[in-house]
């Protein structure tokens, strides 16, 4: 599996992904799921992916394959519109698999791929899409502002919880991290390093990018202030009448 | 879908269950998907299902009617060891999935069901179990101390993050309905009322036993202040170094 997500919020809109790949249990290793397609001041686009590791690298060589040979009907930098590329990305996405498709039929195995894909062209209003494995895709909304992929149930109360259009881009980034940091501590498939690029709204410049490690003390910093309070939330949770008052009261 | 678990700490055993059913999205009931058997001073048992209502349903039928006719080779009072009643309870649960099975693999709808029983016969150490839709199954283990069934992942990390052996029963009890209470808020196929039984260890008597509903005060009370804690320690989190220093530090 692997777990990304994006949120699109008033000001602009943060990708976050882990690195982790596993064909069964006994092969885990470390893959960026998060790719950067930058043109200043013309157009910027983050692509997130997860699901079948062949799959989504045979997508992302196809898309520069493309963008190098500039010679087909669409790519990253010509689609009018990020809708037009999210229906691109699918449409790679379904030809790769279809290829396979006998093949995985017969062993049983899934080249099922999803893909988040987000960003700005100049001119035009931000936009975010998460890209289904059958190749079709849905926006995010004000009502839904952030899209995730992959093993995505572990991290998503907090971000019902936490996340509106009105949240900040820090704020935003934060819950991003705590989401798949909860995830990690939940299920194997999912793990460090973890990588964050966050895109300021009509900035049409390359998002500010991080990479959190293991010994990150950033990272570090973030996990145990977040146990920590999470402890303290559940020491004032109200008790049961027969219980003594709770002391911090 | 629904929600249950079990929490089995060294002071007892809390069980937790939620109460909807749903068979699609248009037909969306409530059940109680918790079921207490007590012979004081002899064994106090507690059933949770999740899965297939009907073969649930069935389930509990065939308990109840083995302990009415005692003509069975096992029932649940005259199991010798819990871990024979899971047994029990899971070759119920096959015998009840195969008397369909050609019907659900014409129609492709699962009749598959997941349970959890504990409890404590008197002379023994509490024991927990969870029993696959397979009819195996599983103990909770002072690593493991909680075993859940059912729309699982949503409310895992909190259990991940809080529970252990020396955790307090009350504490176990608020912790299972912080878990429930995170899945009710992503899934629609969880929801209330809750129900909460909770057994100490030795006791042999019949469990606590408390059901909340919506407007339930000290429901509302928890959800208002798990919500407030966590929305503190989110506040608290460290800032990127671009950011201001954070005003709480």
């Amino acid at each position: 599996m692997s777990y990304c997500l994006a949120i699109k919020v008033n000001d602009g809109i943060v990708f976050a992904s882990d690195s982790r790949s596993n064909a069964g249990v006994d092969y885990i290793t470390t893959y960026s799921k998060m790719f950067r397609f930058t043109w200043p001041g013309e157009r910027v686009l983050t692509l997130l992916c997860a699901g079948s590791l062949a799959t989504t690298q045979a997508v992302v060589n196809m898309i520069n394959k493309d963008l190098e040979e500039n010679t087909g009907p669409i790519n990253l930098k010509n689609a009018s519109h990020i809708y037009e590329a999210a229906h691109y990305v699918g449409t790679l996405s379904q030809k790769e698999q279809m290829q396979h498709r006998e093949a995985f039929l017969a062993s049983g195995v899934s080249g099922e791929a999803s893909f988040i894909l987000g960003g700005q062209i100049a001119g035009k209003n931000p936009e975010l899409y998460m890209i289904y494995p059958q190749g079709n895709y849905i926006s995010a909304s004000p009502q839904t502002p952030f899209l995730q992929i992959g093993e995505n149930k572990y991290g998503k109360p907090i971000l019902d919880r936490l996340i509106s259009l009105e949240t900040t881009l820090e704020d935003a980034s934060r819950c991003a991290l705590i989401s798949i940091d909860s995830t990690i501590r939940s299920n194997i498939s999912v793990g460090l390093p973890l990588e964050l690029a966050i895109y300021i709204s009509d900035s049409i410049k390359e998002p500010k990018y991080i990479k959190l490690y293991e010994n990150s003390v950033f990272y570090k910093e973030i996990q145990k202030k977040w146990g920590e309070g999470l402890k303290r939330a559940f020491r004032y949770l109200p008790r049961f009448e027969w219980e003594k008052p709770n002391s911090y009261d």
